[in-house]
């Protein structure tokens, strides 16, 4: 269900070549979008969600009649919603490298009329906001109100603001960190190791279903709290009684296999490696000597700086050091702290505080 | 370099039937153990140590002239150390279903002179408290003045108080937790899938290295806290400069790597299975209607409980359920949370109030 109702993708072409971060180039791309709510005659409402290591476009609404789960970021994209859009005009995107309709590892290559597999170069964060942001210009979109996301999407918020600080008005940065630390490049490495070592994706042609399960298994347990899984699933059996043996015995190891099937199903390896990549490689501090602070003294935009209370992929430990940054730049920053028991996914879930937080912010004069 | 000098591993052979908690029995087995220290005219100062999931009898000491590390708990055990073998006679075994010299998945089904396999029956926490009491009572030893162990140890520790009562008369329960928690099962199944989903093993014959070594990584990170995989790589590159491919970029990739590919030459993927196993199991409390203070209730043994201050494998919170329910099962118990950056490893390295503590508790009298 969705007030939104079917929502139609669209496609930006860009057809020149496009630099990248690595030193690379790209001989044009795609990018799929949605947009929910309508552009102002001022252009002055426009709000840009960037999405997570798994996410896609579509954000809200659904995809088409028979479709039974509306977009990922449904709960807060709608008419009244924390992005009302009958306020806004909401636009998200895939991002390039992605694996539902941009341009990407799965997307045919026209050199080689093959798909472009392994071949594909390594985006990052900052070459997502340029290519995000020749999708703002051709959507005639001067500035954004805001830009917005979880996650790696907050990451994306965050640089946003720093490479391009006057087409920014306002940064909304969720459930992020301003790096990785080594234990989430470590969990990532063993996400890839796990694609990599899958003798299908050896072979090229493949889809190795098994790693890229075992890579989703492994980030769903990083998602949620130790909290969250008890509640869930505790050591509940599936069976009636232990059977010592290796089949499925307690229900969270059903929920992972299941998780785990869904996942690889749909996804492409590719983008996964890509993606944990982008992920692994942020670091808006880089090119400032690693100073976090002289990184955002160039910016000009109004930051909301959200955690989770019971996330431990990126702790609220992690959204404070954006924050005390912030402060040491003398940026203006909000910060809020919402008590979750549902870890990094928090950030999917319409908790009031959270949503009233949001929409506070976004309706301010700043 | 080891005080102990050369260990020389003796086996202990039990040729009845063994019956096992999941019904099933074995037909007879061997231990191998190691022995540190003289056992008193009295035979009053044996104590039993019992190991991890990826450990074995080695426990101090080396194991021939050209051995460069000695035994994996070899900062406790030795003279003047925490199991001071000056004082004490330090028994050390590889538990039934290991893979170094104990009966497990690797030894040879003698009903079909082939190696065991998935063949070899699962076995509980409980089945090794009874096999450990065979090789007890096959030393001549009538009573443990002590049972200690970390993580998985410290879970045989708890067993042994609640099954033999009366023969424990100090227990040490270091790193553990009453039950895994939702969490804990999800990341075992994880480990699990990586090793059954590889088609090494998948095909019997053939040792399924790359599943190991996934295992062994993932194992790996929950084995530290965050803060010393700061500590120790951080986001400290291992080429002079970021890349953007696949290769190895960060140095704790390159950590974890070598950790798999070290340990998955040596370990036995069926006997990590069935170790994993073991630990998800594990739930004294399971035939007391999964009531604790019931289970403990029946001990005799006077309880050192011990926790890291930053181990998220096995938390403090954990280690005070424990506490709390021996407190309401009126029982003496002793608690000590050290302050330890390790993580969960903490309980391998000879902090000092973890060491006087444990030297002080096994010197009193109760």
């Amino acid at each position: 269900m969705s007030e939104l109702g079917i929502i139609e993708p669209e496609t930006f072409l860009f057809e020149d070549s496009f630099s990248l971060e690595s030193g690379k180039s790209l001989d044009g791309f795609e990018l799929i979008y949605e947009t929910y709510g309508k552009l102002s005659d001022k252009k002055d409402n426009a709000v840009l969600i960037c999405h997570a290591l798994s996410g896609n476009h579509h954000a809200a609404g659904l995809s088409n009649e028979n479709d039974k789960r509306p977009g990922w970021w449904n709960e807060l994209i709608g008419p009244g919603k924390a992005f009302d859009t009958e306020k806004y005009f909401v636009v998200s995107l895939n991002n390039l490298g992605g694996c539902h309709g941009s341009t990407g590892p799965s997307s045919i290559n026209p050199s080689t009329n093959e798909k472009f597999g392994k071949e594909f170069p390594l985006v990052t964060v900052k070459d997502w906001i340029n290519s995000q942001n020749l999708l703002r210009s051709y959507l005639g979109i001067d500035r954004w109100l805001a830009v917005a996301g979880g996650s790696l999407g907050g990451m994306q918020a965050l640089q946003w603001a720093i490479d391009y600080p006057d087409l920014v008005e306002k940064s909304i940065v969720i459930a992020a960190a301003p790096k990785l630390s080594a234990q989430n490049i470590a969990f990532n490495e063993v996400a890839r190791q796990a694609i990599v070592n899958d003798p299908d994706f050896e072979k090229g042609t493949h889809h190795p279903k098994r790693g890229l399960g075992l890579a989703r298994m492994l980030g769903h347990i990083t998602y949620l709290s130790e909290e969250v899984m008890k509640e869930k699933f505790d050591r509940d059996l599936k069976k009636e009684k232990i059977e010592y043996g290796y089949d499925v015995e307690f229900e969270v190891e059903s929920y992972l296999r299941y998780q785990a099937d869904n996942f690889s199903d749909k996804f492409d390896a590719h983008t996964y490696l890509l993606m944990t990549k982008a992920l692994d490689y942020f670091d808006p501090a880089k090119y400032f000597d690693g100073n976090l602070i002289s990184s955002l003294e160039q910016t000009k935009s109004n930051f909301l700086i959200i955690s989770f209370s019971s996330d431990w992929r990126f702790s609220p430990k992690r959204s404070k050091e954006i924050v005390n940054s912030l402060v040491a730049a003398k940026k203006p920053v909000s910060y809020i702290n919402i008590e979750s028991f549902q870890g990094h996914d928090g950030f999917l879930f319409p908790d009031n505080r959270y949503v009233n937080t949001i929409k506070t912010f976004l309706n301010s004069d700043v």
